[in-house]
């Protein structure tokens, strides 16, 4: 048999080497496993029992266990449109505006798909052309074009297109009134990039901590806790409108310091998820005082900059560093702060285009050199979301051709996000057990459910978390998908709901209200 | 002063609730920041001192030392373009097709333009549009994106867009002549993605170990790094092609658990970056054998697929496990495959769009359930970038419009890949003390440099090692950056350069001829 297999082996190599084509190689394939010896004793499969436990423990609710019910049900109406109390999935668990029935804006998709397909320039007439761009997109596509080198299909540099990082910088500037420079900015693929590349250099092992509004998006806690890091939650007050007491925040850190722990970072949410609060400048200014009291590295999450309504003005946290280091110099230089936005909210809401970026406030050029080659090992984010970012911090200015349309589109978005919540807001508040602070921002309402006994007990029964088994009946009867409070964590013995306010129409929100008086009812004590 | 910021605080909140404009709502911040009491002593800023030491260790030389200083030298060309000994950077150490003068593939792009602005088939006539569209593009535009929920700008679902699994699906049943499946298909955003998302589940501890090839392309130890686990190297054998040994593979896993370290995966690259060579089925079998009998995942990297040249065809890994599980039934079933592909390289060369896929062959449903929540905290893979993949694999068919315009721009593509392969190949056989293998695909050539003792202690004597040495000597007089094989790892003792083969034109290859000339009789011992 060895005879057989060396046989074969050498024609298969001289077949090789006479570069034999495909089917005469696949046959010798064949033929040299079928002369081999029986493999010995085999390894075993990998299993669950062996995964990574930091990768079992990670939870991410927004995509957890309601909304993969969401979607088995979308498919069981897609096969059976009558099977079930409601005709279709309303996702109102994820902030994603465009599968809904928000429409992008107008010039950003002009612009990119000419940066995609500059050809087209050459492809029709002048007044062709008219008919599909006016003279500032193509203007705009020209330079992205041209800062990209050429084409958005080769690699940019890992910190992001140059060009495209002056954009942000400017915006910036004159959004605080304070210098901003380029080389302190990172174009990423999303906030949830810029999140894991600081957490993983400050926040990686048990002995460090970072310390987390609850309730909180929960990107933040699945990050923790794949990196095999301390979350160290600090509650917001849901009574004032969900304000940050300082207090509290430095009592957590002199608590995580008491049991070994080192406190090295802090996440601002602001504008809140899921809470809809713009904190206030005093707010801001408080933990300040902490970061710079601890040395805590600031993570101010600020993608809903954008989506304030008209009540609160949104103050960036840079805003107001820069301020405290003015008013007060040598108190705050030694304050570190990343701040983070995105193109998937705002009146943006390209979710799927991947766009985002990090400014670095008070970091050495080592350490951000450090942060360039963790970037580089993905190599870069997708060319056409920075353009994105680009484009969100840069709309069409007043007298340009494309000025009057973009507004308009902005404003149709505001009023109708704005009018939205309000709607829901109302609904939320007319509900026996429910109460809800007012939005002032973000794209989602968290309101509180004092479920009963008989509701928790029911619970518990199903092996659900009350604000969970919650969710899941309304699901069933409505098929609005939501979130449960406790994926964004919540003071213990409370229970809400995270839902988005993006849904069309009223249809929904009458639903909602039915079943829960129906719910109501059937769980009274 | 406490009476002061009483009044300043109950000011701002009165302004706040009154919904006061942006100035005063900073005035009065300000205000109150002056009335705070001095901040106690301050905490420490982090520095490099506090970073995750992993994420210190971590090396990537595809974006290190020698790139990062031709990005200096391209800055000095800018501002003083006669400064230096050439006039541009040619930038020969990434595979970067678009960077240099590859077009992106018109089908591609057509189709990309109009999933990004679909109103452009309302806003043009028949004739119009055709002058942009042939029918098949427009077909298609539609179909991913009714797929895609009717937005590119949506979040998809986390394992990647539904219908474009299946046509991924089809393209592998196809190519391997064996069944697949769209559930085990997840879209990425390129295959370092798909890599790190494996490799956190493995392989996250000094305990867990996984074996790499020498040379590698830097990702691998680069992840490892990261993650804290051990790279378990083997050694390709140059003389023969970089062909791949069973018996070290074995030598090394057997090592590795004597020093307490689990092997738990195996990477193989193919075809091979750096080296450009491709296995034969022999090898891979060979490979699966010690799969099989230490329970080993194997990751398929096989980005390269489509740039094989002529003489020996690409046999995907999945093609030949089928083939041994079928005739020798039981022996090769606990094997564990994730076969990677990439829009990045191929005839694609969409680096900077980010998309590719991964195939999971013989995993568990639960253990595909994890891989899905991790994919989910990451949200989505960009949309766009998920709609290449479908377009890479699914090319225009014969008979379509689009048909004879996309083969020309292929078969171009392939044959100036070919052309300047060949040419590169011949330059370096030509120079002294150059020995370079034949490369039968990828986009590298890895040539073997015997560097003299006088050169290797010239470049100790600068802290370099000595093929990174040469790159910098041969970046500075000519202005080509490639990356040193130190980067990749190699034969203790020996020397290699990684370029790749891309840039147009001949006399960047002259250039380099003379540089190397020169350098030689400079370093004669």
């Amino acid at each position: 048999m060895l005879g057989r297999i060396a046989i074969v082996r050498n024609v298969q190599r001289t077949a090789l080497k006479r570069s034999t084509g495909c089917s005469v190689l696949r046959q010798f394939s064949v033929q040299a496993a079928l002369f081999k010896q029986p493999v010995p004793p085999k390894g075993r499969s990998k299993t669950v029992d062996d995964i990574n436990k930091c990768v079992l423990n990670a939870k991410y609710a927004v995509r957890g266990r309601i909304p993969l019910l969401a979607e088995a049900l979308k498919t069981q109406l897609a096969e059976n449109p009558e099977s079930l109390p409601f005709s279709k999935i309303i996702n109102a668990n994820i902030g994603n505006p465009q599968q809904l029935d928000q429409k992008p804006l107008s010039f950003y998709r002009q612009v990119i798909s000419l940066i995609q397909n500059p050809d087209i320039l050459n492809q029709l007439s002048p007044a062709e052309l008219s008919k599909l761009y006016k003279p500032d997109v193509i203007e705009r596509a020209q330079r992205l074009l041209k800062d990209a080198g050429g084409s958005v299909g080769a690699y940019s540099q890992s910190q992001g297109v140059a060009g495209y990082r002056e954009t942000v910088a400017d915006f910036i500037a004159n959004r605080d009134g304070e210098p901003a420079n380029a080389n302190d900015i990172f174009l990423t693929s999303g906030a949830s990039g810029s999140v894991a590349h600081i957490l993983q250099l400050f926040c990686s092992s048990p002995e460090n901590g970072c310390l987390i509004p609850i309730p909180q998006y929960p990107l933040y806690t699945a990050t923790l806790a794949l990196n095999n890091a301390s979350a160290l939650p600090y509650f917001l007050d849901e009574e004032s409108g969900w304000s940050t007491d300082p207090q509290q925040i430095e009592d957590v850190v002199k608590d995580a310091i008491k049991r070994g722990v080192t406190p090295t970072t802090i996440v601002v949410i602001n504008p809140g998820n899921p809470t809809g609060a713009i904190l206030s400048a005093e707010n801001i200014e408080a933990i300040f005082e902490v970061a710079a009291r601890y040395g805590l590295v600031v993570i101010a999450d600020e993608v809903y900059q954008e989506n304030g309504f008209d009540d609160v003005e949104f103050i960036s946290m840079k805003k107001v560093l820069r301020v405290l280091q003015k008013t007060q110099p040598g108190a705050y230089d030694n304050v570190q702060l990343v701040s983070l936005h995105s193109i998937s909210k705002g009146v943006s809401g390209e979710c799927g285009q991947r766009g985002g970026y990090m400014e670095l406030v008070g970091f050495s050029e080592e350490v951000k050199q450090v942060i360039l080659k963790l970037a580089s090992i993905s190599l870069c984010p997708v060319v056409t979301g920075q353009a994105l970012v680009d484009l969100m911090v840069s709309p069409p200015k007043e007298g340009e051709p494309s000025y009057e349309q973009d507004q308009k589109e902005r404003n149709a978005i505001h009023e109708a996000l704005k009018e939205r919540a309000s709607l829901l807001h109302r609904a939320f508040q007319s509900l026996e057990g429910v109460s809800c602070q007012k939005p002032l921002g973000a794209m989602y309402l968290f309101p509180k459910i004092d479920l009963s006994k008989k509701a928790i007990a029911k619970a518990g029964s199903l092996g659900m978390t009350p604000d969970e088994y919650y969710c899941k009946e309304l699901l069933e009867a409505t098929g609005i998908c939501t979130v449960p409070g406790s994926g964004f964590h919540q003071v213990p013995g409370t229970f809400h709901v995270r839902t988005t306010f993006l849904a069309p129409g009223t249809e929904w929100i009458e639903s909602w209200k039915e079943f829960h008086e129906k719910f109501w009812d059937a769980h009274r004590d």
